[in-house]
Order: C-alpha cells, then sequence, then structure tokens
C-alpha cells in the first residue's frame, strides 16, 4: 500500500522546495553588509520541520504548496532569529550551531544581535507579501510567545514545564499549521480541528528533543516515560488528524518521522 | 491668522493621543514577565514625533488620527526597540536612557535584548491589525533599512553620511508619513509627493539632532553650514506640503517645530 496520495510531494520534496527558496532569498538591500551574517544563520542547516508542517499543511488543503513557500520561509526566518539570539554570551553563550561558530561567534557579539533584528523584520517582509494580513499576524503572535517562554526558561519563572516547552516549542509548531491553512486560503471557522494537530505535534516534537537532548521531559519522567508520552502525543496527532477531512498523507507521514527521529 | 484650520487637532493634541494609547497598550498576554521591561522601555518618555507625524499625515488627508493610532504605536515601538538595543553592551554600551538606567542596566543583558525583540514583534502585531498587509509590510522594510544602517555605522562601512542617516533615521521617518496615508486608505498611485515629505522631514530631524549633539553634519559642515543644511531641508519640506491638496497645516507646524527644536 503507497504510504500517501500520489498526487502529493513528500516531506523530503517540500524540504527541497523550501532549501532552494531560502537558498535563492532576495534580502532586503538595504541591509548592506549586514545580510552577510543573515545568510549565514540561514544556512548553516537544519531540518526545517515548520516549513515542511507549513507547505504539508496548505497541500493537505488542495492549495499547490509552493504558495505556502513566503510563509514557510518566514517561520523558518523566526526559528533562526530565535536560534541566534539564544546562542548571545547573555544567554545561552553557545559558541557551536550544527557543527559550525554560532553566529556571534563568527561575526562578533554586535552583528550577532543585529542578525536576529534583521532575519525577525525579515520573517515580517516575508509573511506580509501576501495580500491578508492574517500570515503576519499570526506570526507576531507566536513570536511573542516564543519570547515570553524564552523569558521565563531564563529567569526561572515558568509555572510548569508544560507551559515552558507550550511557548518556546508549541507556538511556532502551531503556527506552522495555521500559516498554512492562512496561506491556502482556509477560512477561520474551518481551521478548529487543525489548531488541535498543531498543539500535538509541537508537544511531539518537544518531548522527542528531550528524549534526543536526555534533559526536560527525560529528568521528570524517566527516558520510558518521555517516550510513552512521546508516543501518546503522536497517537492523538494522528487521531486529529485521521477526523478531518482532508488530503493528510503527508501529514501522517511526517507525524510518524517525527515520532522516531533520531537526531 | 490661526496657524491651522481649526478642526484639525495639533501636535501636542496628537502627542496625548498617542501616549494615552502607549499608556494603555495590551501586550499580548503570553510575554508573561518580559511584559514589563517593554512596558519600562516604552514609558520611558520621548518626544513621539515618528507617531505625532503618522497621525497628522491621516488626518491632513481626512482620515480620524485615531485610526492611525495602531500603526503609529507600530512605529514608535520600531524606534524603541532601536533604541534598546543600541544601548547593549556589544553596541553602543550606554547605562542611562532619558536620565534613567537603559533597559538592559534595570533588568539585565538577557532580559533587555528579549526586550527589544518583543518591541519588535509587538510593533508587527500591532500592524498587522489593519485588514491590509501594506502598513506591516513597509514598517519591515523601514526596519531593515534601519537595522543596515545600524550596521554600517558599527562596522564604519557606510559609503557616505547621507546614506548612513538616510538608513538610520531617514527610513522610520519615511515610514510614518507612508503608514498615515496607508491607514488613511491612500492608494498607493497617489502617494508620490508625499514619499518627498517624508525623506526631507527625516534628513532635517538629522541633521538637527547633530546640531544639538555637536556630531555628525556638525562635524563635517560646521554648526553654521549644518544650521544652513537644516534650514534648506525645512524649506524644501514645506515647499513639498504646499504642492500637496491636502489641509497640511498641522504637518507645517510639525516642520516648524522641528527645525527650532532645542531637545
Amino acid at each position: 500500500m503507497p504510504r500517501r496520495n500520489d498526487e502529493l510531494r513528500g516531506p523530503d520534496e517540500l524540504r527541497s522546495l523550501v532549501e532552494e527558496r531560502l537558498e535563492e532569498l532576495r534580502l532586503w538591500p538595504q541591509l548592506h553588509g549586514q545580510a552577510e551574517s543573515v545568510r549565514y544563520s540561514l544556512l548553516v542547516g537544519g531540518k526545517r520541520v515548520r516549513p515542511v508542517i507549513c507547505l504539508a499543511t496548505a497541500e493537505a488543503v488542495g492549495a499547490r504548496p509552493e504558495l505556502a513557500l513566503p510563509a514557510g520561509c518566514a517561520l523558518e526566518l523566526v526559528h533562526t532569529f530565535s536560534l541566534v539570539h539564544d546562542d548571545l554570551p547573555a544567554l545561552d553563550a553557545d559558541d557551536e550551531r550544527r557543527g559550525r561558530p554560532s553566529t556571534w561567534k563568527q561575526y562578533g557579539e554586535a552583528v550577532g544581535i543585529l542578525a536576529g533584528d534583521a532575519l525577525l523584520a525579515e520573517a515580517f517582509r516575508l509573511a506580509t507579501s501576501y495580500d491578508t494580513p492574517e500570515i503576519a499576524r499570526e506570526l507576531s503572535e507566536a513570536t511573542l510567545g516564543m519570547i515570553g517562554g524564552q523569558y521565563l526558561d531564563i529567569t526561572g519563572t515558568a509555572p510548569d514545564e508544560a507551559t515552558l516547552h507550550k511557548l518556546k516549542t508549541g507556538c511556532l509548531f502551531a503556527a506552522s499549521v495555521g500559516l498554512g491553512l492562512w496561506a491556502a486560503g482556509v477560512p477561520e471557522a474551518e481551521q478548529a480541528p487543525w489548531r488541535g494537530f498543531g498543539d500535538e505535534l509541537g508537544l511531539l516534537f518537544q518531548i522527542v528533543d528531550d528524549i534526543l537532548d536526555g534533559d526536560g521531559y527525560v529528568v521528570t519522567h524517566g527516558v520510558d516515560g518521555a517516550r510513552a508520552l512521546a508516543d501518546e502525543a503522536a497517537d492523538r496527532a494522528r487521531d486529529r488528524l485521521a477526523a478531518i477531512g482532508a488530503v493528510t498523507s503527508v501529514l501522517r507521514e511526517i507525524v510518524d518521522d517525527l515520532a522516531v527521529r533520531t537526531a
């Protein structure tokens, strides 16, 4: 039995679309030399999970995934902005990112700060390339949630782990589904069942991340406990998908991949 | 002779509208404790020049200035974002801002970085509260220009002073006029004469700033030379206004005030 409807492009094809668009991205000319560090941050790699989810969601409701590319790239830019600023000496003080010098380590702290700023502003430029404001609006809300989560994390003031992760990871995952829906023109009234799916996807990603890193959910629930929680989140995500009247086979594949990923 | 059409609200009234809206601003709830530093940065004061220009422009073309308030506040948030990040130790390392501890000095460097990030994301949330994407789009472009200017400044790579100032100051001033036009629903085809006015306004502001601070244009042109350049920019701004078929008396007042300001 084929894993998916033959007419749909699978996760790898969608990822190639995203990579290609990111490489070709024409940054705003007035960035001048600042563009180099933006490009460095963006092209250091990554799984491009958020844009792939965004494109797959648009595809699932019948739109061409290309239509969701600016939204998907905007999500990746916001994600990259958060990494670039998290790596700064005043925050996590990380010298490396994916085996290469982190942006501030490569270009100095000042340019590193500006690189994050520019990534965020470029994300909104991409998100406002649509005719309607909803894509940029949801992206701004998700970004604010992420920043709030980062604040709770560095100040140690999170009420609980679930709240922290929902903000730090969940917001942008939920928006990945949401932006795909807006890009495909799905009216708000029909988005509710999708929103629940987006929430489960973010939770799944976070728990598996903690299993791979040996922190977070592994500390509080042990490896087996965290694994069980991940499997439950994956099951709920699949149930949510199954209840949606759309061609969700590629998204199902993404859930399966996220559940068993090893990197 | 009255300085302005009696039905228009003058700069001080517009400034009060902006102050009131900024004080009442409902920040995104998921910011949690991060909201405090955002509010601190925003309410430390300032002349609110950019939002006042935005509201006055909307008013000049016949719209209620209240309609431009979200756009005006978004401009002030982007301006404040740039100050908060410029003050950071890795950039200008300023301990004080308007006689009070700068944001990073008050809340620490990590929260200071996040405060700037949150101001920028909140600005886009405000800018996307309109039904059309143009306001947020122009704001993103202006923000990118500002960041590019800051890069040229800190790396000493600006081709010339005019380019530097056009980016660091001019972009957001031009956008203050532009966002007022979009908020009032002026179609792009009718915006051209206004755009020239916005450019002169930014230049005027920058030269007077340098005269007050004794740097920039004063270093290259002397005090008298800079004063003459400021007067010429003010004259050109007035000429541009006079050529526009709109009730521009309040904007004319703003030009007069900017030309002679002492703070």
